[in-house]
């Protein structure tokens, strides 16, 4: 399937949560492209036919598999990791769940609840939801990171500085990421592919689905690096703002409540106006709506808005 | 100028702070189109000439005026206040500063700078920014609202649930932003003008510029809305994002860390790549770049992102 692959990974090749000690599963040049088999960040657990119940007993011990690690030849602590994000491969299926006691508003939304979407891989034309909706998709990895210099066995969920369950959306093809590196061969994974996802994930999970992806990995020498940083070739929201959008605010002192605000509103909105129940407007705000700071100084209110693609239902 | 226009406001009808006992200026039957002359947020305290010691100086009894108020006949609490956004006239001329004791990282930057900007009205073309650097523009009102229902007099610095210092970049020509009415005729007041401005505003300024607005205001009666809301019928980035950007991150628990973070990486950022200064970068950062929440469920760290346009040094 990849043409100008050094490597393949296979699904098999994954591990839970991140260890410097996890033996690699390959060695690479720097400057090698690999061709990454993903996981979906279920581990396999969803399918065309999944429901609520299956939510309620899914296994979390297997939840967010990442595929490598990879060990960078060369690579050690200061060094910089770039990760080319070549290309995504999607399977066509995916799911987003309301997972009880996770998500922006986990204590509104306590039951469980789940949307499974089917697309078209080869076109990624936007993907149904309900009656009217279309969601517009970008497939990108939400886990891609290196191995922490702290030893020990250390939970998949939380991203940090080294990378790792950044649930960034723009992470998509043709963009560059930089990665610092804190252990020799640096120790890089990826996986948690979703096709589409907003800024915020607000529900807790996005479009998640499995895929292959491409990256080359090279190495920048002796390069300071607090945390990850990116560069995109070309703009990021293209295929969500043509028709523009309808925003909701939250405006006060603290930005987590002016977040939930924000996207209580946009439920509101969508309840309204498209007739959607409450958790579906919640997921479908997950999976294509953002959450922006537009304002962070006026003391001691700031607002946050969250804004949704009315493209959705144009 | 204005061809559309039922009633001219000039500048000197202008407010400091927000106040329901304010005395309108004029009193505008619902579907009105009114032509509001406002002042920049300085009051008309800078020119072309002006420096850091201006900023020192600078009489903060006269900062943020706006013009109004405008008395809605028909309007009660309760209501909600369509305003449709129409057109700008700016004028050519603004400032950016950094202000001591205001801004995202004013713990860092203490003391006072300026830059101003020259622009061709006509056109909006990019304006320059030290060598090399081209902001694009897009003019908005960053201070829009009515009269809270609570008596006295309130600092105009703060929005709040009936807008007001709101400062959101996307309030441009074509948007429509509904406000929730809390008093008898609404008392309507906007100014702040803008000339370009980042998400977040993160310097405390933007492309502060005098301009003329146009403006729509309609009533929608009986109808609940706990905090503005808008509607852009169109892209709210166009202008920015043809080259992609320049991404930092803040990696954390706390939302403000995280935006603090992401930006004082991209100022290193754009210091070592550009040879800025590092409070020139911090202000164009505050003109042309753009806070975002990626990720504000994966337990426990959050991850905000800034996004720095390329095309300004494309």
């Amino acid at each position: 399937m990849c043409v100008a692959c050094d490597y393949t990974i296979h699904r098999k090749d994954h591990h839970l949560g991140w260890n410097r000690d996890f033996v690699p599963v390959l060695r690479a040049e720097p400057g090698s492209t690999i061709h990454f088999k993903c996981l979906d960040s279920s581990g396999g657990q969803f399918d065309a036919g999944s429901t609520a119940q299956d939510v309620t007993t899914m296994d979390f011990s297997r939840v967010n598999p990442v595929t490598g690690p990879v060990f960078v030849e060369g690579a050690e602590p200061g060094d910089v990791l770039k990760v080319s994000i070549r290309h995504f491969a999607p399977s066509g299926l995916g799911w987003t769940a309301n997972i009880p006691g996770f998500g922006l508003l986990a204590d509104q939304f306590t039951d469980p609840a789940i949307h499974i979407w089917k697309y078209e891989p080869s076109t990624m034309a936007p993907s149904l939801f309900g009656p009217g909706g279309k969601v517009p998709l970008k497939p990108f990895a939400g886990t891609v990171g290196v191995a922490m210099a702290e030893p020990g066995l250390h939970s998949v969920v939380p991203p940090r500085r080294v990378g790792g369950n950044l649930d960034i959306r723009d992470l998509t093809a043709g963009v560059t990421l930089y990665l610092p590196i804190e252990v020799p061969g640096a120790l890089f994974s990826i996986g948690d592919t979703h096709a589409a996802q907003g800024d915020g994930e607000v529900c807790g999970t996005a479009i998640e689905s499995q895929m292959d992806v491409e990256i080359t990995l090279d190495l920048i020498k002796d390069t300071k690096l607090a945390s990850p940083r990116f560069t995109t070739p070309g703009p990021v929201t293209h295929h969500l703002d043509a028709a523009g959008y309808e925003v909701t605010t939250g405006v006060g002192p603290d930005l987590m409540t002016g977040a939930r605000e924000s996207v209580m509103r946009m439920i509101d909105l969508l309840t309204a106006e498209h007739g959607l129940s409450p958790v579906d407007a919640y997921m479908l705000c997950s999976v294509c709506g953002d959450l922006r700071i537009s304002e962070i100084v006026d003391m001691p209110n700031w607002v946050v808005t969250f804004y949704f693609p009315r493209i959705v239902f144009a």
